[in-house]
């Protein structure tokens, strides 16, 4: 394809996109298809001949759409929310037309400096202690893919901080700390480090946040037995409910304990911390006083397209320390000096994508005031859709909503407590079947519930009206089938 | 920005990436900024109301271009081969648009699906055995971000693997195995899961190849004194030098130690397979016969832009059995079966971009015959480079050349050997100062070389003869000036 060739290539590409999100509404959520459509509809093997890229174009919108589940449509409350933005869209456009793994500084200053930059302007947006801006030249933030790399990167960096000063504690009697209400990505990092996880539990009563007095308990209890916590795994939002630890009964209670890194995932929930309303309920203060590390994805409810995983750390020398590896052919002249930062030694692998240019675009681009704006709209449709379910008869609340999410279930009173996760496996069988919108399911120490999750940039209140009264319309079928089966 | 204004911003992205690209032979290489000019040209925090898109796009233009360092250059000789190819920025803005984690099946079922097809695709393409084919139903291919994602992915299921095979065996015991010559991804394996690395000598004589035998006096070693290597990362053409470890002799030695895991990286060469006449330089034959797992990265040498690692494993058993985590809320009707591939459980993160997409889009549109073409188009014009170096009075291969690459430096006869790399890091430090080529450095046992690797779409016969009279140029200034201070 020559230059002329992708600039028709391009264009038309651009309006397809176009038509994406004006029919976006009108299409399935999920995707319909079966396992296996696409393998029967392609050929096995790479042709011989190139095609031309209009059949090949043309094949993405009759072959990959449909077998897409549009994270992007307004009736998408599933997972966590996630927006994906024009601004983001050609951020990314741009980046990967002049494609640069800018592992180093000088690989391709722009990309280091711009990700320095803009994860500083970022803290400021949420609040964070100027401890963790690249300026101070001492803490700083990166760009990671996910949280899940994020929260890596946090218990390598805690590992090797820890075993620098206890270099008789062997990897087995090594301990991560999450609580049950973690996400996987805490026993995922287990798993890939090899190291051994300890849930701590958490209750109802507490909205499932983790309590100073808990974490001491087990501190106290690992002490005995000579197990090592390095790193507590802090959660400001779970995935499942909404959660939060309690941070400043955390910080007090590992006071006796600084070789605990506190790591505070705040994946979802973190980016609404742009608005001074929620602050509080994320805990900003806490995480300022005691966090090694704190993790927010914009990639979520921050406006910005997968991927854009903020993490930033208070001394970013626990992460060179823990990750430097300068071979002969990645040193130069800049590096060297230690004037730059090179990403490399702050990340898992070597080479990256210049992440930090969509995130650009889409920060200018809304302002703080639009980005604002943005949350608390989204805060808003979530309580419209709480209060629904709080004054209904039929449903409850499983938690208090929490910023964007919402726990819930089918309550009748007529049908005994024991009843109700058989009734509302049965109810949420009949949403996920629905093609016209999106949730997913948990499980609460025993309690099976349903989530909403308000976040896509184009849900209206209107959307969130109409979700209510497919709960409704669902509900109503579930309990007359489940009145004749019994 | 709604659907309009994004249509016309979109188009204009189109333009400005085609103005690049007809007007990047006449760019600096590598950027010509210095550490913190990026800084001083933003603004310290967001701004307070969202800006006008053209500004942002404009200053894009003006302050982030100038930052690149420009790996599309044609002569842009640095790393290792980067071709970033108009279908595949396409494929990435294709993706972005509907911005799918795919981490499960049904988040989109269309991203894991591709991945399983096109990674088969790619295997056929490059002639490995049908056993690493997702078809298999054994064996499977997916799409990390880079060559050092796949080796910790590799490492980690090697652990998995060997330790439920030996449950009595400790971390500390375990040691992971690499050479001298081995990326730099080999140590970091072992920084990052806290493991021992133990690199193995190669030599000179063997063009920095590991020889089985050196492998088999190894094993026998640590077993004596009870240390436990557990995975091999073997390579397929260095970073440093194109160095080929003697896979078949490696093969033979691990014979009777099943537990070892080998993993190939081949990450620049590997791509090379899509053209018979390489795969016996590349060791095809050993890597089917031996291999446990290999990773090629398609965004080196493969046409598609950055990141596009592809990783095949045998036995996704082995990679599920390490990272399966499954939360209530992952739960899915399809996965729950066990009829689709899902892919969070094949690497270390949770969510992950359709990174697919690009990957069919190149592969369609050059078919198997324009991809060779493309790898032997680069290769001739290594073999050209190298031809005129071996030729002149004044330079000298260090090691042969390996398909892309050429390790050379200048070695005049009049000068002793003990002065050469003096004279040579003399010499590289006035080609690093050029604006109008890049190129990078390394050391090998203790020899001082320059590289050159050729890869970018663009290069022709022509950036070749100019590399090469840039060479002759800057030594005779560096003969020179050598001449006058002695």
């Amino acid at each position: 394809m020559d230059i002329e060739q992708f600039r028709k290539a391009g264009y038309q590409a651009i309006d397809r996109i176009c038509d994406y999100y004006y029919s976006l509404q009108g299409k399935p959520v999920a995707s319909q298809v079966e396992p296996g459509y696409l393998r029967k509809a392609l050929p096995p093997s790479v042709p011989t001949v190139g095609e031309d890229f209009q059949v090949i174009a043309d094949d993405y919108q009759k072959l990959i759409l449909p077998g897409l589940t549009h994270w992007q449509h307004p009736s998408f409350f599933a997972y966590f929310p996630t927006a994906c933005t024009f601004e983001g869209i050609l951020g990314e456009l741009y980046a990967t037309s002049a494609s640069n793994p800018g592992f180093n500084w000088s690989a391709s200053p722009a990309c280091t400096e711009l990700e320095a930059i803009v994860t500083d302007w970022a803290a400021k947006l949420l609040g964070l202690d100027a401890a963790f801006y690249n300026s101070s030249e001492v803490g700083g933030g990166v760009v990671q893919t996910t949280a899940s790399d994020s929260v890596l990167v946090a218990v390598v960096a805690a590992r090797a901080r820890y075993l620098s000063q206890h270099p008789e504690v062997s990897m087995e009697e090594l301990v991560i700390y999450t609580t049950t209400q973690t996400h996987s990505l805490g026993k995922k990092a287990g798993l890939v480090l090899g190291l051994s996880v300890r849930a701590l539990e958490v209750s109802f009563q507490d909205n499932f946040g983790l309590r100073g007095e808990a974490l001491r308990k087990a501190l106290e209890e690992d002490g005995a037995v000579g197990r090592k916590p390095f790193v507590l795994i802090a959660t400001v939002g779970s995935t499942s409910s909404g959660a939060v630890d309690y941070l400043e009964e955390i910080g007090q209670a590992v006071a006796s304990y600084p070789f605990l890194w506190l790591h505070v995932d705040a994946a979802w929930a973190g980016v609404s911390m742009a608005c001074p309303e929620y602050r509080e309920p994320c805990q900003l203060t806490a995480v300022n006083k005691y966090a090694d590390s704190f993790c927010t994805n914009f990639h979520k409810w921050g406006l910005i397209n997968f991927d854009s995983s903020f993490m930033w750390v208070r001394q970013r020398q626990n992460l060179i320390n823990a990750l430097d590896i300068t071979p002969e052919f990645l040193r130069t002249k800049h590096g060297d000096a230690g004037t730059v930062i090179d990403y490399r030694n702050w990340h898992l692998g070597l080479g990256r994508r210049f992440r930090s240019l969509k995130a650009w675009f889409v920060l200018r681009s809304y302002g703080v005031e639009g980005f604002q704006k943005y949350i608390r709209d989204t805060v808003k449709h979530n309580e419209a859709f709480a209060k629904l379910i709080s004054e209904s008869a039929q449903f409850a609340l499983v938690v208090p909503p929490f910023l964007a999410l919402t726990v819930f279930r089918l309550e009748p009173r007529s049908l005994p407590k024991d009843k109700l996760n058989e009734l509302n496996r049965a109810f949420y069988s009949r949403l996920s079947a629905r093609s016209d919108i999106a949730l997913t399911q948990t499980d609460l120490n025993g309690t099976f519930c349903i989530r909403l999750a308000v976040g896509a940039a184009r849900t209206t209140e209107e959307d969130i009206t109409r979700a209510y009264a497919i709960m409704c319309d669902e509900a109503a079928v579930t309990l007359k089938e489940w009145d004749e089966s019994s």
